[in-house]
């Protein structure tokens, strides 16, 4: 399975599923890296990896892009036989050319237990929400904003000392375990997708 | 610390209070258990236990009370000296006469990781929206439904042969653990909260 990764900033999660390609874990090959920010370190680490790295000019600095700029990523997606697409610190909306490309084929990894704290800062969200218990979600990336079926999910314990920082980290550490484990799962087994409902094929009919 | 109960139904979680009082382990007592509907079987628990159970004559099937039906819970709760109130399946809304004489001082326990799912059938909304983590919390009660200050959630995996009742029946498992276990962790340590948040005298700067 040929994955394309878009991303915009410093790529720790695109470094995971770069070690995991390298660990032979990964069920997947980094087809492609593909950012909207010229000097993205992402860049640099799929370099490192002996992975295409290319900046994708875009006009706008809006988070939804102009169709005819969100088409170079499709275009160059194609080009790299991407067959799906993962975002990993993406800072842009996806809009109707990838959608239309990549139906039900592009994810996305958020840091909490959507649907809570869905948009920018959950982390922050969620502490000042004081809730006990955070996490990860990865999903299917649709028109709407973490709006998605859920692919997988992990929880993080809130302590009371915990700041912005400490816990972002603590949530970035399981974003690292649950992406390429997802892609993974995505080549190995498959699932499919009922309403907002996600069936994998190699879960049991007994519960997990 | 002496706690009055209101219930609605058939008492499970009020159960699982009366449980951990006759093992010692609550830190508490149910002072007494009220309810709104008159053959609760929440009511025979409370009996078979030894404990006060009235039953409160509510003049309207509305969820929110009249303020004098309210009041009589008020009356009620205080003679017999409960200084904090826990609802337990308890199906009305809390208004101004019982807020203002418990302030930050009625638990309500809620069968999701709030704020994902408030209101009815959190356990069903949880599994049409597909998450793959849910459980229970035990927050304090505000004007709002399902909105107030948490103290405790536990979770709980979702697996894809869960139906509405499986999954029910292992939230209310947590339930059971999550509500005694806050009951005692207020009677024995206590907290204060600032906005939102609340922080556990007995919880030390480290994270747990």
């Amino acid at each position: 399975m040929r994955v394309g990764v878009l991303v915009s900033g410093r790529g720790s999660n695109l470094q995971a599923l770069l070690d995991a390609q390298a660990d032979g874990t990964l069920g997947a090959e980094v087809a492609v890296v593909l950012s909207d920010q010229p000097g993205a370190a992402a860049l640099e680490r799929a370099e490192a990896a002996g992975v295409p790295a290319i900046h994708v000019p875009v006009a706008s600095k809006r988070a939804r892009m102009r169709e005819d700029d969100e088409q170079q990523f499709v275009s160059l997606l194609r080009e790299h036989r991407a067959e799906w697409v993962v975002l990993a610190g993406f800072f842009r909306i996806v809009g109707t050319p990838l959608l239309e490309a990549y139906p039900d084929r592009i994810l996305n990894i958020h840091p909490s237990l959507l649907p809570s704290f869905p948009g920018l800062h959950a982390q922050r969200q969620a502490l000042e929400h004081g809730v006990r218990v955070t996490g990860c979600t990865v999903h299917l990336v649709d028109s709407g904003v973490d709006s998605g079926a859920i692919l997988e999910q992990r929880t993080v314990p809130v302590g009371q000392a915990d700041t912005e920082e400490s816990l972002s980290s603590r949530v970035l550490a399981e974003e690292h375990l649950a992406l390429p484990a997802t892609v993974r799962r995505i080549a190995v087994a498959g699932f499919r997708r009922e309403g907002r409902r996600v069936f994998w094929n190699d879960e049991g009919e007994e519960r997990t």
